[in-house]
């Protein structure tokens, strides 16, 4: 059995996905959790300088989408075909543009600045993206393609909770599909039993 | 044999790497460039307001990177198993993280900030990473991955190319495997054909 050592800060963020698959997979591995004062030097033994990274047996691979699909690939999850590949890929790298928008607030330095880009990104962009992605599940049986789980149902689901914790404001609140999606995703017995006994951390 | 259309404004930018690719494939197809001024009206018809957007037999594709992942799949440049496709996305990620530097380097409003940024870019940015991507050529047999090419060649190698006309410098002449790439990419018959003959833009 290949060793998986997965480094990240101790919260949720990117690297939650992947500790979520993994235990769907049933896969054990080590969720390294480092400290801030740590990260210096940490980031200097990563390839590009960022994590989350995952060593599978000793191999550093990064990006969270790309483990995340190569993951879901490994445990049967990532479209039955080319065409439902691409349907989660599509959605999940636009998910990728909605969450750079949180980031590029978190990035703001100026207070002021910082609160009007807040009131934008709750009014107009949230909505704006989460009610596509509701639409998008209820056309596709409850899910993010084909009416079944893959792992973009589980890196968005994942994600939006996070975002709730950063913007302190449940965002999915309005959105029953994707209210739906969540419950089903943390009823799966592997993943329910980990969210039980997880770290808690607000985002 | 289904129809293609691609819709992206008069420049590279995103869409090249999707026509390079379907030239590589030999899959003729219509290619849409909009003017700014109809911008607004075409964004009302796309998925989630962006471009570039694939219409194939009419239906919708977006995301670049997801597009030009399935049509490396159709055309048999996605990878030889689920490592090389693994290490293909990683890369391509990676390069995405990178580009968004760029992108926050158009977006700044601030003439001075923006002269500040540029210089940071290219003083730091810009060789952090192309000297890993060159690095990573060099570790693979003059490609990304194994030696042979990829849609993530194809991708980094166009995307590289509009970078160099954005920044008005040519990024990647300190890097020689990146060159010696680019040189492969566009001595490909096909490729070669279309790159000779497309619309001449800056980026």
């Amino acid at each position: 059995m290949p060793t998986y050592k997965l480094t990240y800060f101790n919260f949720m963020g990117l690297a939650e996905p992947i500790r979520l698959i993994l235990k769907y997979m049933g896969q054990e591995f080590e969720d390294v959790r480092i400290e801030r004062s740590d990260w210096p030097q940490v980031k200097e033994a990563m390839p590009f300088g960022k994590v989350p990274v995952l060593e599978i047996d000793g191999k550093k691979i990064h990006q969270s989408t790309a483990i995340c699909r190569y993951l879901g690939k490994q445990a049967g999850i990532a479209g039955k075909n080319d065409k439902e590949s691409l349907e989660i890929d599509m959605i999940v790298d636009t998910f990728q543009d909605f969450r750079m928008e949180i980031v590029k607030l978190m990035q703001e330095q100026d207070p002021e600045a910082k609160e009007k880009k807040k009131e934008t990104l709750i009014k107009e962009t949230v909505p704006y993206y989460l009610a596509k992605f509701d639409e998008v599940i209820k056309n596709n049986g409850g899910h993010l393609v084909n009416g079944s789980l893959s792992w973009g149902d589980i890196y968005i689901i994942s994600l939006t909770d996070s975002m709730t914790g950063i913007l302190k404001t449940d965002i999915v609140t309005n959105y029953p599909n994707i209210q739906e999606l969540k419950k089903k995703v943390f009823s799966i017995p592997k993943i329910k039993a980990w969210v039980d006994k997880r770290p808690k951390t607000d985002f």
